[in-house]
């Protein structure tokens, strides 16, 4: 395992697998179970598999959390390198932002809902720090969780109307035994929040099951945690649009703040025609 | 030499050519010398010369000559075999742009002078074409004329700003005999209008060489042409801005209508210090 910081150093390096094909992790650093499970898959698929660990500020907005970020290298590189990744690249923020940019990827539509919503430009910053990574890297393929599904459809919008020569994978949410979705952002959470915040998973199964109404979803989280729902909507997926009487796959995704901490989850499935009628 | 009209297909010849050095001259057709010369320079520096020809509806405004603009394939597919093209990339504005996208790339102070400024948003659908076009044909080297000077500087610092693998090559203005930068649009001019063209380029030697200021020179071409100048201005290059006193390089641009046809042309230079003091 060999650690990158400069663009140069990656592009030498990549360059000398070119032959090969080259599965890209992009991560933002302080490693779970969910990146980890990029990575295995990455490694089943691909010769070389690369981590990107670079916490971008272009994402997160003026009142966010990217000073606070949790960050802790040496610990990522102990996992990456358990897990398997050939190559971390850590650039730092001068080297992937050396001067002001006079061209701008605005995502439209697609960002007006669910996190878009209530974190404008999130994810222009997220296609621009993705597209710099797949022209420095040119992964053959490059590997996306679920539990960012709105960021995980806006890139494969953007791979598919910009032609980008990567097959985008993705990968199931991994969860905590009580159901929790795995996040960096978990160690925020006292241990009250901690125990309150599995709800949100136990609330969209419900939802999705038909159980409960998402009305009767949104009050009963906000009754039984401390905590405020940001939104908590069903939508067709993955172009993220209203469903309609067509709409045969869903996502409810819901973002809720536990004390100051934003989770996201979100379930996504599909109804088939099947049986004889 | 072969013409490609899919996308899977150029997808499919390029992977062939993947351990080979690939040179693309984008052009939209009705060949001149001008793309020859960048063929050549392309043919010196690459195994393989990728030339695509498409009419790119997305950089022409409403009321702009997208529909009129001139075309002629059998002609342009003679002359690129002429030239030693290895394949033509030919696709439909359908193959190209099958959905309306989400995404958008917006190019902000680089593209608000010269023909920006006249073309709103024209730069914009000049790099949505190119990042397709870098993406679909994954060039070496890709091949630009500096007659068109704002679309050379946009797209280095596209490819700069956002880690394109790709080194960008330009190529000097070729002139017709008398002067007249050469260019698809000059079929449109009436024999009349043919004959005044050259002052365009000889005005711009004019004040380049400071024997007319640019307030002169405009007068000069409006006087012994029917055209009206568009702009004609004196800017730093490559980053189009204001000269300052520590600019070294500039540019003399201008775009002019000779009757309905506009035409471009510019001259860039360097000023170094020399000579013992």
């Amino acid at each position: 395992m060999k650690v990158i910081t400069t663009i140069g150093d990656m592009k030498a390096v990549i360059n000398k697998h070119h032959h090969q094909t080259i599965g890209l992790v992009p991560t933002m650093g302080y490693l779970h179970e969910g990146h980890v499970a990029l990575v295995t898959q990455a490694k089943k698929e691909n010769d070389i598999v690369v981590m990107s660990i670079f916490v971008n500020p272009t994402q997160f907005g003026p009142n966010e959390d990217f000073e606070s970020y949790p960050r802790d290298f040496d610990r990522d590189v102990m996992l990456a390198t358990e897990a398997g990744v050939d190559y971390i690249f850590a650039p730092s923020v001068t080297e992937m932002y050396p001067r002001t940019s006079s061209l701008h990827l605005h995502v439209g539509e697609m960002a007006q809902t669910l996190c878009g919503a209530s974190r404008p430009n999130h994810f222009d910053g997220v296609v621009q720090i993705v597209t710099k990574l797949l022209h420095i890297i040119e992964p053959t393929h490059a590997y996306f969780g679920q539990k960012d599904a709105q960021q995980l459809a806006i890139i494969e919008a953007l791979v598919r109307d910009y032609n980008f020569p990567v097959i985008i994978r993705s990968v199931p949410i991994i969860r905590e035994a009580d159901g929790l979705a795995k996040s960096s952002r978990n160690v925020y959470l006292t241990p009250i929040e901690r125990q309150q915040a599995p709800v949100i998973y136990a609330t969209l199964q419900q939802i999705q099951n038909e159980v409960w109404t998402i009305a009767e979803g949104i009050a009963h989280i906000e009754k039984v945690t401390t905590g405020k729902v940001d939104y908590l909507t069903k939508l067709s997926y993955p172009d993220l649009t209203k469903p309609t009487a067509e709409t045969t796959a869903f996502i409810l995704a819901a973002a809720v703040y536990i004390g100051t901490t934003r989770l996201i989850d979100n379930v996504i499935w599909e109804v088939t025609a099947c049986c004889a009628q």
